[in-house]
């Protein structure tokens, strides 16, 4: 299934409102999906969504406040009630370990999912996949807290055309994809001659965070970034006060990194009209700028 | 302010639906509430009820299934967030105490509120308040629980025809209410002259349980009962073997118990079409029938 896109669970930042549930963010990369910051109630805005604990490989954790993680008792427990077979890791900022155990077994229920916790200690690669390789970089929040970074290795696109000019097909595509050579009628057909590059993806998440270097690294080439824009400019005091984002300064990581799609989420209940975040970050940022509305699919943009 | 009524936050049994998150019922009797079995997203449900944590001063969980529990994260870090002044009593059944401190302590929140536990060790008085009295009965589940009554001393109705004909006003109406004894003008103004009984309304909360004496007991005279109905009778046979009721056995408690009116909640999903509750429920109590959806004011019928 070549499914690539961000199923936005919930956008709302200390306090849900009606329109914006507590954070949660799908992303569904081909049959892989991630789970983001699961906040309180993520179990019903699955339901909502139409995806399913059946859809959830992994989950990742940025930092233990409430609004990114008190959807884990419901989503661990779900896991096993709806006897989810396959493996789910869980990532999340090692020194917050009591509290996941804590919301692990936050209430008796028969476990019966395979749960595996891999704590992220420190920065840097955490796991491969099939979506690539999954990144850790800390961020600058008011307790540990981590962003999450995918990178796909670049690959080819096979060349039809080529393949058939030199009589090539079946199994021996596949030996030229992974060895990059082929010994075909006496020739040595090398992978370049019958493809071209294909980049791979990067998708990036960053949460609750003052401006950083991680936050910058995390974004570097990223066709989708989801980043938290708490707050507007005009407040920037607050945002630095209580570790957090503006829209321009969210925006700005954006232009710096090369980002293709940005996706703005997590904003503070004082604002009742989004627009202004989307007009605030259209000054600083020249691509494409998703404000997040709860249960919104934004497609991971196509490769260049 | 003189509201009696339920607003109900929620009313899913074991896996949320579109319509139907998990459980949650906010009792306002006067201006005191009640929150009953918060589960998962019980703080949004409450900012879609219009209700906040500034309007609970008690919550009763009955036992420690998901369902009926894992609001509890959300709602102690919104007390301490909204900076809820007045002191917050918890019931729970102490054998879970565990489970309670750990969502209690699920995820590093600065805690200002003023949440105090009292277990419930065994059936009986917990505490009195200006509702009267609060008492729990066991229940029969797969895992301890109790059920929760609330009890309103009988009292008097003033007749202020008969106060104006003795001329009694002021001061010396409250000093009859509280004494039963007036010396006025010479004379001795029993309360029960100027006055007629008053009933106290009674309240009861039964949720997950088979059939048994508790039930009955905890509904015994109950103007409102909130009661799971998990099964149609249909499936009696899952009823009993996972510890739920079906709608007739609840309407079977609400009739032998002199019930006024019943709240059906709790639904399995498996039933799309809540009607058959009511149906069913209605061959055996002939008193109001509320088959509960989300977000449903249900006011305590006034007193006879």
């Amino acid at each position: 299934m070549s499914v690539r896109e961000l199923v936005v669970l919930g956008t709302a930042s200390q306090a849900p409102t009606r329109q914006r549930n507590h954070n949660g963010y799908l992303l569904r990369w081909d049959g892989v999906g991630l789970l983001f910051d699961p906040g309180e109630g993520v179990q019903r805005q699955m339901v909502h969504a139409g995806v399913s604990a059946h859809d959830v490989d992994r989950v990742c954790l940025t930092h233990f406040h409430g609004d990114h993680c008190l959807g884990v008792p419901g989503l661990v427990q779900r896991l096993s009630l709806d006897r989810v077979p396959q493996q789910v890791v869980a990532h999340y900022p090692a020194s917050g370990a009591e509290y996941f155990h804590r919301m692990r077994y936050a209430a008796p229920f028969h476990e019966v999912a395979d749960l595996r916790e891999e704590p992220v200690e420190r920065e840097g690669a955490l796991a491969t996949g099939s979506f690539g390789t999954i990144e850790a970089r800390r961020l600058d929040h008011r307790i540990d807290a981590f962003g999450y970074r995918l990178v796909e290795p670049d690959g080819h696109r096979m060349l039809p055309a080529e393949l058939s000019r030199l009589d090539i097909a079946g199994p021996d595509v596949g030996v030229l994809q992974r060895e990059g050579v082929l010994h075909h009628r006496g020739r040595r057909v090398l992978l370049d001659e019958v493809s071209e590059p294909r980049l791979g993806q990067r998708f990036a998440f960053v949460m609750d965070t003052r401006l950083c270097d991680g936050a910058f690294a995390l974004a570097e080439g990223a066709d989708l970034l989801v980043i938290e824009s708490t707050f507007l400019d005009r407040d920037a005091d607050l945002a630095r006060d209580y570790g957090h984002l503006t829209a321009a300064q969210a925006a700005r990581v954006a232009a710096e990194s090369g980002v293709r799609r940005l996706v703005l989420t997590h904003f503070s209940g004082r604002y009742p009209d989004p627009r202004p975040f989307h007009d605030e970050a259209a000054e600083v940022f020249g691509g494409d700028i998703v404000v997040a509305e709860d249960l919104m699919r934004v497609p991971v943009p196509r490769r260049r």
